[in-house]
């Protein structure tokens, strides 16, 4: 891929950080977050401000344009996406490394005395806003709001935010009713003392009312707001979508309800107005509660000594642990993923030798071989399909500049996933359809250690993922190799493919407990710059375990894995493996074999039935 | 032990909260920190303030006095002591559990409205202020500083406070001298743009000036600040310890000096008002630096543009990573006090058959062998000796109350050190002088299991330590069985047995990462309550690695035990070893043999000498 040639737009973008149409002073820096105004990881095309100012397009990043400087923030997973999409006015901030400076520390050494720094209010979380403000202050500069955002101004062929029709779901998949979950939140409210709730995740939106959307690909989600209080449930919601006679009779807006279950349904736009509205009429005591991620407009609506901020909200946190309709779904959408996994697998097998397959059109397969399944939806994310040294780029996308063809000769990795109206899937397998090196299955094996490690990990209850992120590593670290990420995040029941309050990586954050229902990925991987990317994946769920002592009844818990793809035994050097590993493998394809075995008989898919069985046969150790 | 009786000491507070002789407007809360004005781990008699109030002297725990209430804040290693030795006017509040409110949210559910909340500014730290005063005023109360110690105003025969003779360490010991020491700090402090720094922490001092002392029993520390400018050195320190010739040469004080290194000597209590008149004179832009865990009063000093506040402070950090000639100093230290400890297991073992060893009689007889040492200095930390279901009360301390007596049925735990000129030691083992039961060695085994994963961890430099914590826990977990405290501390160099930047433990803190040249704690443990206790420790060096791959050139890093003591082999199931634990046990005790065999020999020990023989007889796996 080429880097986008960014110079005019920079230009333009440092002319209007002085232009005082839009700012009361001239700006000396401008910080373009990720996120949109819900702090989403996975943002609409017309929020895509970031990427548009500098061309690196990755999930995660923060752009600082300077007067003579412009610093791009991004993670291990995009440190070579982020070299290859940007250009040369581009300094790329490698975090994580001991030696990069924050965003503050930077603006701090790079900025003129008495700088303003300026970022829309609504896009940057109000916690990030504190922190950075704070440091830029004591060193004699300013953090300052710009009403109208910056890059939108340059951005002439900006497009519509979306605005796609609502899905409602049932009992059957949901479990609670949105009525049940209004209810439950009040008694976190009244727990905490808060009279109101303000919802500005939009999971947390869909999850609240049992809605899904589209308005976001591969995040089932839909631009909206929510202000629950003690009596009264305003939507902030746009378009005809609520004339949908399905969305009025799914939230009851026609019917004669209690008032405190009654739907008030107001524009998008308003809930700025309406929340200070919400903030002028609090007697003292009476509490607002927001994520403390919120945007920085939003909190500032409520005057500061009415505000309850936390860092996860009470819906992330009832989100996160599945309900039994949650569970069942989300075994029931893994077992069709790995059904279609299994024919794209045949079908791999025979096409590759062939020359034929890029890896786009293998991405392309694996989406049609999903699409057949029984309430599919969407993907879940863009499809990792990468061949050879794109590998190594840990969220690689294939373009059609980058585009490789499959061959015998390279290690191949799918990360992909999709949404089933029953639940969202994130699989990694990787694959070598000739002949591994000795190296090469080393390192798988010493992957699939890690991985194992963490499947097959039991700990008491109360737990904190980030605990077990080390177990991922030690095989690897024995031989002096590492990733450059965390090992797992918690993952949605139809939702978002990334959600809080739970992971399990080596960065320290106010991680939630692990509890029995919770879902979240195990994906240790190893990455060869230049040569091959190896990761194994599957989605696990938090299961109480047996244990001989039970840690004092506090209780032991364990995962289950839900993805049930076959981990390809050509890769792995048994004789890496100690016996308990050997057989955690045997285990698992057995599982693999009986029921994704079953429903590729149910669904007549007799070749991909044959391949699973050949892939799934026991590994023998040499003793 | 009986608990302390403290109705009358509590009615007495009660009344002092609410005379305005010592509060402007009377407090409806009192908050009696664990720490002292340097905010000390161990203190000095005349700061034990929580330990006067309630009762319990364990060495962590936050007492608070509301009108109705009187309730305890500690952690894991003192639910049992704490619970024995305070009456029925306490309330233990476990902490790390999960029901277990913090200290503000539970004063925000028990204070009435409006509540004033008293703290003495000199021994809260700031940022414990900042995180307290912050939740209670948003809860309607205040957090206010009370200037007179509402304990000491109630506490009629408190001791004096210590001001013990000093220590002066040459370049043997230290490796650097305190000039270096300065100008080193003088370059941080010009990397940082910071004018001054303000020593708070007594080790920091201590360590700054290669000087040690006795006020603090264990810590070799004594009560001084110094405020360390570009161009000044002042240090607080009373007494008539300046006029002691070895103390004068050493400083230089009465040497011709170039301006910069010439040390101003001041009133101890002067501090406050030296630190008001620095902060009164600063320019803008001219900052001061302080710890954050410096005292509310001390960070207050200085107006709030002013101030400079770090988690670590340059000190702390530098400290930590030791330099060859306090590594060697370590070393050496750790073969001494091997040297004592064998004495003391083979008298032990000769002795406790006879039914005349008490816990504090072995304790006394370990101090005894250590005191035979050359450079002996005190002990590092009360003599943790404890038997049978003593064991269990994770930092026990017999007491004639609880003395109980060494016999051949319960296990025996021993975790002690000693100060010696060169070093600091810190060491556990766990022996049965009969036949353990089989569920004693199996648990016993588990822990060792634990103690060898840690110990022989490889880690990619730049790791955190707080990794490596479940590594220490994953053979327990496995069964079932925990321990609730963390796995390792860092061990100063004749210095505090505890100190910072750096711990192993489940708890995430602000560590920073290890290097080579640290030294750490490697401790896990097993306890059941009201029968016996296992912990095995060793103190441990951070050193480079050699690995196949080496991270790709980032670097690799391991441990070398210091401590070289035999683990008990009649403990150890070895079945449940791997041949890899195995082997680590038996290279261990081959060190052990050559390294300590060889100085009980130089000192003509040869009793204990073979008593180490027999004790380090290679294991035998059964294939």
């Amino acid at each position: 891929m080429s880097p986008k040639i960014t110079t005019e737009l920079l230009k333009q973008l440092r002319q209007v950080m002085k232009n005082p149409k839009y700012v009361q002073e001239p700006v000396q820096a401008y910080i373009v977050p990720s996120g949109d105004a819900h702090q989403s990881e996975y943002i609409a095309p017309c929020d895509c401000r970031r990427a548009f100012i500098s061309g690196f397009d990755g999930s995660a990043g923060t752009a600082i344009v300077t007067e003579q400087h412009a610093a791009m923030w991004t993670d291990g997973r995009y440190f070579l996406q982020a070299a290859h999409q940007m250009d040369s006015n581009w300094t790329l901030m490698k975090m994580g490394l001991k030696d990069t400076p924050t965003q503050e520390d930077w603006l701090v050494s790079v900025l003129p005395e008495g700088s303003k720094v300026g970022v829309d209010p609504f896009i940057i979380p109000a916690d990030q806003w504190k922190r950075m403000s704070k440091v830029l202050r004591s060193a004699g500069h300013d953090l300052v709001p710009v009403k109208e955002n910056l890059i939108d101004t340059i951005w002439t062929d900006c497009p519509q935010r979306p605005c796609k029709p609502l899905i409602t779901l049932d009992l059957s998949y949901t479990g609670v009713s949105w009525r049940d979950k209004i209810v439950a939140l009040r008694s976190k409210m009244v727990e905490r003392k808060v009279m109101w709730f303000v919802v500005t995740a939009l999971d947390e939106v869909a999850w609240l009312f049992n809605l899904r959307g589209s308005d976001v690909e591969y995040n089932p989600v839909f631009f909206a707001y929510a202000i629950i209080g003690m009596n009264t449930i305003r939507l902030f919601i746009d378009g005809d979508r609520m004339t949908d006679p399905h969305v009025r009779e799914h939230l009851q807006l026609d019917s004669t309800l209690e008032p405190e279950f009654k739907i008030q349904v107001m524009p998008y736009r308003s809930i700025p107005s309406e929340l200070q509205a919400v903030g002028a009429g609090l007697s003292p005591k009476e509490k607002v509660w927001l994520s403390d991620k919120a945007s920085y407009a939003l909190t500032e609506a409520i005057p500061k000594a009415y505000r309850y901020l936390t860092p996860y909200t009470p819906i992330c946190i009832a989100k996160a642990v599945k309900n039994t309709a949650e569970t069942e779904g989300m075994r029931r959408a893994h077992i069709k993923d790995a059904v279609a996994l299994c024919e794209l697998f045949n079908w791999l097998e025979k096409e590759v030798p062939k020359g034929t397959v890029t890896e786009i059109i293998a991405a392309d397969k694996a989406e049609e071989f999903r699409s057949q399944q029984k309430d599919f939806v969407e993907l879940s994310f863009a499809t990792i399909s990468s061949t050879g040294p794109n590998g190594a780029i840990i969220h690689y996308k294939p373009v059609p500049e980058t585009n490789r063809t499959l061959s015998v000769n390279e290690i191949y990795l799918l990360d992909s996933g999709a949404q089933y109206k029953d639940g969202t899937t994130d699989v990694t397998r990787t694959m070598h359809f000739g002949t591994p090196s000795a190296y090469e299955r080393e390192c798988f094996t010493y992957v699939l250690k890690g991985h194992i490690a963490v499947s097959a990990a039991i700990f008491p209850n109360g737990t904190k993922g980030h605990l077990l992120d080390s177990f991922a590593r030690s095989a690897l670290w024995d031989c002096g190799l590492d990733y450059l990420h965390g090992t797992g995040h918690e993952v949605g029941s139809f939702l978002n493919v990334h959600e809080g309050p739970c992971g399990i990586s080596y960065k320290t954050f106010a991680d939630e407990p692990l509890e029995a229902g919770m879902i979240v990925s195990d994906e240790p991987g190893y990455y060869e710059d230049g040569s091959f990317g190896i990761r194994i994946e599957n989605v696990i769920l938090v299961i109480p375990a047996e244990t001989k002592y039970n840690f004092k009844n506090r209780g032991s818990l364990t995962f289950e894995p839900l993805t049930l793809v076959p981990i390809q035994t050509k890769m792995i050097d048994v004789n890496l493996l100690t016996e308990k590993e050997c057989n955690w493998v045997n285990e698992y394809h057995q599982k693999c074999r009986e029921v994704v075995g079953a429903e590729l008989e149910r669904q007549g898919r007799h070749e991909a039935l044959r391949w699973l069985l050949r892939e799934t046969e026991p590994l023998a150790r040499v003793q």
